[in-house]
């Protein structure tokens, strides 16, 4: 098995490689564009054939990787079906596997950070994208968040897998690289609420200002087919 | 087993802390000052006990976490027999075994970037300190490091070891958190080299300026018995 954790420290993203051998197929899950010669020096460094490159949700702090990565390789680009992105060539629901070679995942639909937020359950691991973080939660108030989703969303479907599943979130901003279903059940400081309601008011009272990069990002994925060049002049006039 | 890669953004350190088992003894590799509470919260969340905090060696780059853990939780602290710090209270030679419950680390003597570098080979994977990272070595130019030893140290000590062998460094600065000693050895640019006299004239010439931490951080370490406020204020002076 190939695990790979990499870092964007401008955005605090982690993006994950994933394939049974080398030689093999290969996923990445959540790629930033600015990092993409990386991903793809990775792949052939380490002899895999990239075939599907997913985005958990549309991120609100990075432009995707997606487009880029569909462009070198031609892989498959996949999102959940309530996804907005055009050029997504493959869309999720909730309980579709997922597979490439040797690998497979359960997409989960845990809405809450954005209505098109999907977790990917992998054997002994989940990928929650925002929904779940390390210590926290992906805030609720913009791009069709809802925070009562999102408790269903942790507390029904997330926190029942087995308290020993590794948690490996989309971001984290302060050094961590992994937690555990339990761990986040015991200690995650948002998830000691007593009732939804709680969880609601919590979430609605945090007062966060907007990322940065959440227009550019938008307009990025939304036409993933718009050449590299022209996004990136854009980013760059608005940021 | 419990194993957690922890980074501290400041430094661009890897910290890592290990036990076999929720309950059982831990200990954790190249701790760094700043994020001791982190660490110790961690330690309680898993209800561990911190028996072991070992520095690979006197990093140049922040201040070490073993005093303040030392102080905390009465672990023993460890280093290698080249050590110049007085309070250091296990010294490691090549070939011992550092142990807890559960867990056992062989050390590994690889100096170059320093004088008293260590490595620490657990089954499947290496702590490689500053001596071997992902794509890149530590620097040779201070603190006794010599571009010679480190040579032997990673061709005839590290490179040695299986290809698939994990590499876990106590750096990194480009978003990378794992390699393996088969991929170190193919595309880790420093190790393209024809002899040991081509590598000693590449690490000659990489004319880098001094870590700005290094005054502090060396004098920070031969004094951990100082309360760790006096060193706070005069890092804080200093840098």
């Amino acid at each position: 098995m190939i695990f790979r954790q990499l870092f964007d420290s401008v955005s605090g993203t982690y993006t994950y490689l994933l394939a049974s051998r080398r030689g093999g197929e290969a996923l990445i899950i959540d790629p930033v564009i600015e990092k993409v010669q990386r991903y793809l020096q990775l792949v052939n460094e380490l002899d895999l054939k990239l075939v599907k490159a997913v985005d958990t949700h549309l991120h609100a702090d990075h432009i995707t990787g997606l487009g880029a990565l569909r462009d070198h390789t031609h892989c498959i680009t996949v999102m959940g079906e309530m996804s907005k992105a055009d050029v997504v060539s493959m869309r999720l629901s909730d309980g579709d596997k997922l597979t490439i070679e040797g690998v497979a995942l359960e997409a989960i639909y845990t809405p809450g950070h954005t209505d098109d937020s999907y977790s990917f359950l992998m054997d002994d691991r989940v990928f929650t994208g925002d929904t779940l973080l390390i210590r926290g939660t992906g805030r609720t108030d913009f791009q069709n968040g809802d925070a009562r989703a999102q408790y269903d969303s942790i507390f029904n479907r997330l926190l029942k897998l087995p308290d020993d599943t590794l948690v490996y979130p989309a971001h984290d901003y302060k050094g961590e690289t992994v937690s555990t279903i339990g761990e986040e059940k015991a200690f995650n400081p948002r998830l000691q609420v007593k009732s939804i309601d709680d969880y609601v008011a919590l979430m609605n009272n945090l007062n966060l200002p907007n990322p940065k990069m959440m227009d550019v990002a938008e307009k990025a994925l939304a036409r993933m087919g718009v050449p590299l060049g022209q996004i990136h002049s854009e980013r760059f006039d608005l940021v």
